[in-house]
């Protein structure tokens, strides 16, 4: 198996690329590739004296920047490592393709030259999200800004495929996002997906109020992009907000501060509980072969965790039960 | 002047309502209205030892119940206690409403008894949002799940004339909720009101990510109701989420239990802070005279609180400002 990681994409390439790529390939077994200019990857690995002859290297002239039109993937900067690095999952020469470069690049990237799985109308970005209970997988959570019914309900078929192969779930509970638990409330979009989603071949239980998410009540919550994507963010802001409070709550006074170190331990497993990295990326479901996006600010840790995600996506047939859940459906509707 | 309030609103009705309408009276030197069953009421106040002699009772025969169909509030149930409120503002008989019912005949009965501010397409529910900073003011937060371009621009400047007259903002900042900072970003709705807000008269701060609200990098927050909905209640229940985990934290030893007691000051602070009590209740913004939506959890002192906010609604002039703001816009425009 050869996973192939874009070299220079998130802010902390290529330096973090290589030492997760070096790590990941001694214990996961599997052969990497990185992409990206060849130079530079081989001074950022001799001044930190890192041994990379086990890994593999293909050159790419460029990089996509995150400002940079998404569309350019295809079109300007064919050249650029994150395009190269797909092309050899199209040519047959990777397995996986992990990178941590612009999401919007990636997603037109992977629907243009991986392309789709056939019968999938779009990739969806698929986050995991910590919870009170066990992890909730997050889909769309930014691909598509602008969704209809059908694509919400493969989005149901794609994360419980991946939900069920990856982390064991068994008959994953899928929700869908919405402003109130009855059938009769949200928006068009809404009340159509909710119809067709208590058809497909789902565990469907309802609808689910952004409130009981963090709760753990459901492990698929299905939402169009822009929403999702909402979401996504706002997860993240109120992390930020609480352990910033936290911080002040243990900095206020000696006295917190000795408390501080008498619960360090407890803290410590709460980060780690809610710590992006330890899941490694979010997948791109849909398209025909894996494809990882890595957080943007992902550390040498983050990469390493998402070639053994990228590894275990490759290995479990995901993608074989979503082609035949959309058969099944098909057979259904016919 | 006169606070009318639903007595039968809420899950802890009547009797929060009436302790805190005590409380508020007394302190606020308000008159009060409670509206709802006359004997229950009475019963009440007397089985608990309260005196409410000093308030007005205006009878209503039922109550308009959250599995409703809202539009029952101004069609078979215009006898209950809700609708007689509003119908009392219409009527000239009192100032301002408080409400812990259902949000929608609360939406329904403020914009068809109550009727909306002259000029403004549909009144939307404003939430202050707690944050890292200043609180935020988010709206729509649940009134309207479509929106179209010109209804959100109204909501910033509704929104800037509360936060301007409530709660002291000078040239509060107005962002829209969107899924990146870029002109470009968004769907139709953000692209079109991110035109529209760049030549409104307020002070428009452009694109806001989900991940910057609980940091408090705006103080007007507009969105769709059906994204703000969603943002809104992730809010709460990532409160709930992480103030679970910390008591997991504070409770998992001896040892942990004593730092707790140690910090515990620094921790009620923050809870304070983030007790959406303190603030009273969400305003409906946009209706002829001040309606306020209290948490439907709310008890006597969120209902204390929601009196103040609705005697500060009504005496420091949000309405005339958002009526000369549409004025001032109508006259650009011609």
């Amino acid at each position: 198996m050869n996973i192939v990681m874009d070299a220079f994409g998130g802010d902390n390439a290529p330096l973090e690329v290589i030492k997760g790529a070096v790590d990941a390939q001694r214990d996961f077994g599997v052969d990497i590739t990185l992409v990206g200019d060849e130079k530079k990857i081989k001074d950022c690995a001799a001044k930190n004296s890192i041994d990379i002859s086990a890994l593999k290297i293909r050159h790419a002239d460029t990089v996509i920047e995150i400002c940079e039109e998404p569309t350019e993937v295809i079109k300007g900067k064919k050249d650029c490592s994150m395009a190269v690095g797909m092309q050899m999952l199209a040519d047959g020469e990777g397995d996986a393709f992990v990178s941590a470069g612009s999401t919007g690049a990636l997603v037109v990237g992977a629907t243009f030259i991986v392309k789709r799985i056939k019968g999938i109308k779009r990739p969806a970005l698929a986050t995991i999200l910590p919870t009170a209970g066990k992890p909730t997988m997050l889909l769309d959570s930014g691909a598509n800004a602008d969704c209809r019914p059908e694509m919400l309900v493969q989005f149901g078929i794609m994360g419980t495929a991946y939900m069920n192969k990856i982390l064991g779930v068994d008959k994953p509970r899928v929700a869908l996002a919405n402003i109130g638990a009855e059938e009769s409330k949200g928006r068009e979009l809404e009340l159509e997906t909710y119809k067709q989603l208590k058809t497909a071949p789902v565990n469907f239980v309802g609808n689910i109020e952004a409130r009981q998410l963090p709760l753990g009540d459901c492990d698929v919550c299905v939402a169009d992009g822009f929403c999702g994507n909402l979401m996504l963010k706002l997860y993240e802001g109120m992390g930020k907000f609480f352990s910033g409070e936290l911080k002040n709550i243990f900095k206020s006074s000696a006295k917190s501060k000795l408390a501080a170190v008498m619960v360090m331990k407890d803290i410590n497993n709460f980060k780690k509980k809610v710590d992006y990295s330890e899941y490694g990326g979010a997948p791109l479901l849909g398209t025909a072969k894996p494809v990882i996006k890595a957080h943007g600010s992902s550390d040498a840790k983050a990469f390493y965790n998402a070639v053994r995600q990228a590894k275990q996506f490759t290995e479990t047939g995901v993608i074989d039960m979503i082609t035949d859940a959309l058969a099944q459906m098909k057979k259904v509707q016919e």
